[in-house]
């Protein structure tokens, strides 16, 4: 028997952290990107995307604008949206929608065709241009927007105008006579036919993903795409390995490359290992899974070490000041680490997909809603970060919008489509990953969670159903003490892969609590950057130091883990958990000596001040460090 | 009175450490540097340096090749071959030279023009590129060399050459009816014309380079240099401060830009400084010499803390693995002190002479005198360095030679004129700045200098004059126990900043000896990179921690200074001092954890052998660093 994601609508996250999040997001987020993409939001540079669109349906003149790209944000804003309805049903958002809607399908030319940056600019290269071309990432978001409203709406008038696309993407890519042999240059349309498949059953979408993500990084691809072969030539982190085609699918056991190519491939080549039990395809998963977050991932969930091809490096190549940490990356780890769940349940997996949520994905959105980190760095000094070349991928300041602007509407997708990251049902039991408050309807089954999470370890779950099922809860890998009741009694339980499972009745009021004891971590001392260094979380969050808190040079901080970590209650943002930690600071600000006897310098006790690493920011420019310099652990006695 | 540097000649160094440095520069690498020159070396990429003077002298035909600077290679070997002249009188050498200077004066044009790359391939924009063309650059190379040739030989055919060049020059630039009012993109000729003015008295020279320097950052310059433009259009670090163009000279206070631009900028400036009297110029290398010694420099002596620009950046940013540190920097700073030794003698800018000579510099060259660093680092991992986009001016090895070859001759140039960095002289006080065994004649006086130096803190200075002088000897800076015996006997003297100053006769046997125990220094709390860090130094030699001594992994070595550092003499490199350090590494490589609770971490002890700095990869490829995690200092008790 096989894990099953759930259906958008089976969940609705009500949760006292995420909840004011999603709430932004709808209220304020979704209508502005809408006028962004309109080119009616005065302080943000023209998208153009809807205007391409006209311009390819005949209803306007004039020129391509934007990335090759473009028509993707407008595809990730009809997803994002759609699923925002059921938070809130706007008869306005609905009504734009459907005109967006039937405004791509008029773009769309008679044999299907459908990418308005080849309809306008380049009809006579068309499918020709795999390396750089995005159509088929394009199609991805656009069949995932299609996916996403169907599910919400019922509508499926996306999914036919989708439907006829992928048909045509049947027929010409394949090993057949006259058929294309090759994959996209950036993988996404996988994971979206595989969303497609899962929606409607149908076996095309699953064989077409299967044949790129079996395909991938075999002759002749798109290794005599001109675009290709420039690039490469011209930057060395654009090689093969840049679009993970630097060796065929089943002999990778290492993350290259950029890294959100990378995450959309691991999450097509999961859900393609799920629908078709490859034995080989999750042996090649498990490879590199083991290599992303052992060797290769930030403690924040962030990935991607470089700004230079914004990619994967090497082995604990992990800087903290120059890395890239993609908001988009982290994005798709969370993906990645939902179909390794629904491939086996091991509560590893949504540990990762927790952190990545919890800090490299959050921390890419302001406060307000209306600011966005694409680059999400674990130290940041604003003076550095302005000057250095090699640092020239890193905003001191959330911004407004990106020329290229992948990363908001994908948080936002990311906040409205928050539900189907929580459970997973393999037949009658249900995995519950994230203690996240929320409403959910699988079958017969209901589930109403209320949770005091991030700040404290407990939740509240009560259910009911017509038959009794079993509830697996997951036992984090933070969580102390970790207890269930139910109706007020300890109740007999399994517990495997780290969940605890146990059986529940109709009108059963199921009781989670553990301790989240502030944890001192230090990295493997193969992390160069990060040796003598240790980080402080507290359950899924990382905490971070920051200049508002702490005064200028953070650097000079050493932890002393010894009197140990305080939590305290704080009215910051609306009422967060701040940690307290002891240390030091360099006694003697007048010494002015750049280098001075180690003997004459002295040392004076000195406190700092912690808050969630998702939170920087959002008072101000300022310092901020994850990693501080710490009293030597563990000597031998 | 002023303090006066020496001639070239006054001064040959016969010293157990520097003397097999000087002689193999003279056996193999003038030949090689004169056989690449040529063309004639089969394995190095052609230097075209001399067919471009005989394609100038339309002796042959044919394109220009090579960088626009390439002239500055012919005049740097010059310069080199002339010095090693002292050492060696080869009469094939000085039959080399003459050919050289011969064909040079056959290529300079009627009105005293010279610079093959606009005689051969750009002669309509002569002057016209002032930002780039290096004109001006390589006229002041090639006057080094007739200074030098002169100096030596006594021979002035390359002095008159460049005498014409220098009147064109004059002619050409200034602030009359015509002339053009900006000064050299690169700064050189305005130290090189001090040396002719220190050489010949003519004050022209002194003027030219007056002209150059207080000009410097004024309107319009070479602001409007079609390439000036372009480039900073491309790359924020090539703005007018890559120049050190950003700010009038008497307004600047910070060293800005390209390092080696910066260095041969500030010794032209105090060697103006020195001439004229200028008390604001003087005001103004104070400032500099702050700011470059106290906040920008590395413990190595290197500058240049980014590649990008290959410059400065802002103040106690000194990442040690992406740092620029540029062999030929150190040497500027190596020249600027001296100047600032002739300007007023202060024993802190000797050490830091000393300092950049015996680390950085000495880096720039392997043990066999054949392969070169550009760019010293502080700190190397192999993997990395050929790896990540911002490691790429790294080379994990030193190298035959270069494409843009400035260091390898800059190297030889200063080992063979490495005398005159030892004395200057005031009236009749003589001041001994480095403890390097050599013989100097300085008018009357003789002085024979032994010196265990740098293993040991021993020097023995036999002196001869006519009439009694002043011997002031240098207290270096990391001396203990500094004392100066006269023929056995203790000797009055006067302590004068940093400099023990005695009256000395004929016949007089001068012993010094001090203590050099290691140094464990931590850097100024604002140099994040160095932060819960230490370096250990001896003498004037930085050590650092191989992979060939220590394995890999050196960053997880924590260093304990309180057993204290001990030194080993060693059989390696002919006999070297080692330094081994006690402290810690992480116990248990069985644990792959990438992030691990602190309490779980176990730290064995372990030692570590450091060598000196400059001896780095001599040993092959591996890990070096010369800062090391070490235990908290100065805990208050």
């Amino acid at each position: 028997m096989t894990t099953e994601m759930l259906g958008i609508r089976q969940v609705k996250v009500k949760d006292g952290f995420w909840g004011k999040r999603i709430d932004r997001a709808i209220e304020r987020v979704i209508p502005y990107q809408w006028r962004v993409l309109n080119d009616r939001e005065p302080d943000a540079a023209p998208s153009h995307a809807i205007e391409n669109f006209r311009i390819a349906a005949g209803l306007s003149e004039g020129e391509f604008k934007g990335y090759q790209f473009q028509d993707s944000d407008l595809a990730k804003w009809i997803e994002g949206a759609s699923y925002s309805l059921i938070y809130k049903d706007d008869p306005l958002l609905r009504e734009d929608l459907k005109a967006a809607i039937e405004l791509i399908g008029r773009a769309q030319q008679p044999d299907g065709y459908l990418d308005t940056h080849y309809i306008v600019k380049k009809p006579d290269k068309k499918w020709q241009e795999l390396a750089h071309g995005h159509e088929l990432y394009c199609a991805g978001h656009m069949l995932e927007a299609a996916v996403a409203y169907r599910q919400v709406t019922g509508d499926d008038s996306l999914m036919r105008i989708m439907d006829r696309l992928v048909d045509l993407i049947r027929a010409k890519f394949g090993k057949g006579e006259g058929q294309i042999d090759a994959y996209p240059g950036h993988e996404e349309i996988e994971l979206a036919l595989m969303k497609a498949y899962r929606l409607t059953g149908r076996e095309k979408y699953r064989d077409l993903a299967e044949f790129f993500i079996l395909n991938r990084g075999t002759e002749p691809g798109f290794f005599g795409d001109p675009r290709y072969l420039e690039l490469k030539e011209k930057d060395k982190a654009l090689d093969a390995s840049y679009y993970q085609a630097h060796k065929p699918t089943l002999e990778q056991d290492t993350a290259e490359g950029h890294a959100v190519r990378a995450m959309y491939f691991f999450t097509g080549m999961a859900d393609v290992a799920a629908a078709t039990g490859n034995e080989e395809l999750k042996k090649t998963l498990g490879r590199l899974w083991e290599n992303v977050t052992k060797k290769r991932m930030y403690v924040t969930g962030g990935i991607g070490s470089q700004g230079d091809g914004e990619r994967f490096t090497i082995d604990y190549d992990l800087p903290n000041d120059t890395c890239y940490t993609e908001t988009c990356a982290a994005i798709g780890l969370a993906m990645w680490s939902l179909r390794m769940l629904a491939l086996d349940p091991r509560a590893e997996y949504a540990d990762i997909m927790e952190r990545a949520l919890y800090n490299n994905v959050l921390s890419g959105i302001s406060e307000d809603g209306e600011h966005y980190f694409y680059v999400n760095p674990l130290m940041l000094k604003p003076d550095v970060a302005r000057f250095r070349a090699d640092h020239e991928s890193m905003e001191p300041n959330r911004v407004k919008w990106f020329p290229c602007a992948c990363c908001p509407p994908n948080v936002i997708r990311t906040l409205t489509g928050l539900g189907q990251y929580l459970y997973t049902r393999k037949g009658r039991r249900i995995y519950q990953h994230l203690y996240i408050g929320s409403e959910t309807e699988i079958g017969d089954i209901s589930l109403v969670c209320d949770s005091a999470m991030p700040w404290e370890g407990s939740a509240h779950i009560r259910v009911s159903s017509a038959e009794p099922f079993e509830l697996a809860l997951r036992v984090p890998g933070y969580a102390c003490g970790f207890s269930v009741r139910v109706n007020g009694s300890d109740a007999a339980f399994v517990q495997e892969n780290g969940y605890r499972i146990l059986s529940v009745k109709n009108g059963d009021q199921v009781e989670v609590h553990f301790d989240m004891p502030p944890q001192v971590l230090v990295a493997n001392p193969r992390v160069t950057e990060d040796c003598g260094k240790a980080c402080v979380l507290r359950g899924p969050l990382v905490y971070c130091a920051e200049e508002a808190d702490n005064g200028p040079l953070l650097q000079d901080f050493r932890l002393n883990p010894a009197p140990g970590v305080k939590v305290r209650q704080s009215d910051l943002f609306g009422g967060i958990r701040l940690l307290c930690v002891q240390g030091t600071r360099t006694d003697g600000d007048g010494d002015t000596r750049l280098y001075r006897p180690y003997g004459e310098v002295r040392r004076r006790s000195a406190d700092s001040v912690l808050i969630p690493y998702f939170l920087w920011n959002n008072r101000g420019e300022g310092e901020m460090t994850v990693w501080m310099n710490v009293t030597e652990p563990g000597l031998p006695e």
